[in-house]
């Protein structure tokens, strides 16, 4: 019977990482590393750089391949299937470590905010008891870059997809709406003249790039940086943070 | 001219301390403490720990007195006011040691959430240059200690206050709402048929208390157990998250 924990890193900046993270990863005896398909950063690099900060006698290390995901249209379309195939791929590489009974991974931000390894966890057999060290997430690598707080005096704030932007517009009632997993840069579909942004890129990481401004102005310079940036490195993960102006 | 690191040290786990937290503590020369106001809670005893835990030489440290509220009706009344009152003492705090040049508060949770540290830091004279550390919230804190993820998959999430709850009730087209700075469990207003909750007291710290479940099943064992915990501990901090069950 072995346990996992999943234990948020933060967002690539190897400082995120919390002295809880750091005592479960030396409480592990068997880290699993996805190899590639996320984003074609070197992410596999960064958690190889985590532990050998935290574990001066580093835990075993197991890496996984990433199955493809298929490449729909629907956002939701296939995600299932690509989950119970990961879940396999986890299977696996525990399976081929039969005396390991502390196992971790490494999960970007935090293991509850946009993110599928839970889901991926509850598709185990046998089930593993499942523990959740928390990280930093995106959202707060963005608000603590721009030092703004996400939401108004005593006012709620909403968070979503930039699928979600473009296909259903501006969340009714909403007056901070921070948007999160958007390729596509989805506040075009706005109505810009009313919002302010404040847009990231690399948050947390040394290729940090910030933009803030009335929408309407900045606009062009974020679809222009980040296509530059996204060239430049040959992957971007980017998160904005949207305020209705008050007039 | 100094500059000010607001820090965010998590929810009342020393451990939820970030390695870029503890590079910050030890880089400030001066770290200013409230010394009573918070919640009656011990808080003042668990910055302390933080800072001797991680730092060999400690920074000076500068205790003030956080100003009471004015125990108005309104939750907005008075804010301003007292934010104001609580700048006038940081300002004292730091003119009495005119040779600290990086001066740092550390911020339970995340500077960016409910939190109003940055409000009252711009209204310091002169502007300090502010940098803020993010830190686990407790929004994380209970997803973790719950082992779930805070948004349904590629949905939106909404968080917001008691307050807003007790008013306004559920978020119209709401899936999943979390619910801060609640004081009187506003969720006995909603139509607690439809709801799940998933509910913590002291998230994080060893008092953590755990209670989940279809909401009109477990309201009175959370009102329960709440005016107990808090009649123990002369304080309390909860927080919650609430979804829709879908039928």
């Amino acid at each position: 019977m072995i346990d996992l924990t999943l234990i948020g890193i933060g967002t690539g900046n190897p400082d995120h990482v919390t002295f809880q993270g750091a005592q479960a990863i030396r409480s592990a005896d068997l880290i699993l590393i996805p190899r590639k398909g996320e984003n074609k950063a070197d992410l596999a690099g960064l958690r190889e750089q985590i532990i050998a900060q935290v574990a001066d006698t580093p835990p075993q290390i197991a890496y996984f391949d990433i199955p493809k995901r298929r490449a729909d249209d629907g956002y939701l379309r296939g995600v299932d299937e690509w989950h119970d195939a990961i879940a396999l791929r986890w299977q696996e590489a525990i399976a081929a470590h039969p005396k390991a009974r502390h196992v971790a991974l490494l999960i970007w931000g935090d293991p509850s905010l946009y993110d599928s390894s839970l889901r991926i966890a509850a598709r185990l057999t046998p089930q593993p008891e499942t523990r959740v060290i928390p990280g930093i997430t995106a959202l707060q690598a963005l608000t603590a870059a721009h030092a703004i707080p996400i939401n108004e005096l005593g006012a709620p704030y909403i968070v979503t997809t930039g699928r979600r932007i473009r296909d259903e517009g501006w969340p009714e009632t909403a007056e901070n709406v921070a948007v999160m997993l958007d390729g596509e840069c989805s506040f075009q579909n706005l109505n810009m003249e009313e919002l302010d942004i404040w847009w990231g890129a690399y948050v947390g990481m040394k290729e940090e790039i910030l933009i803030k401004g009335p929408l309407a102005e900045v606009a062009q310079q974020i679809l222009d940086r980040r296509a530059h940036a996204r060239a430049d490195h040959g992957w971007i993960m980017d998160i904005y943070l949207l305020k209705k102006r008050i007039i």
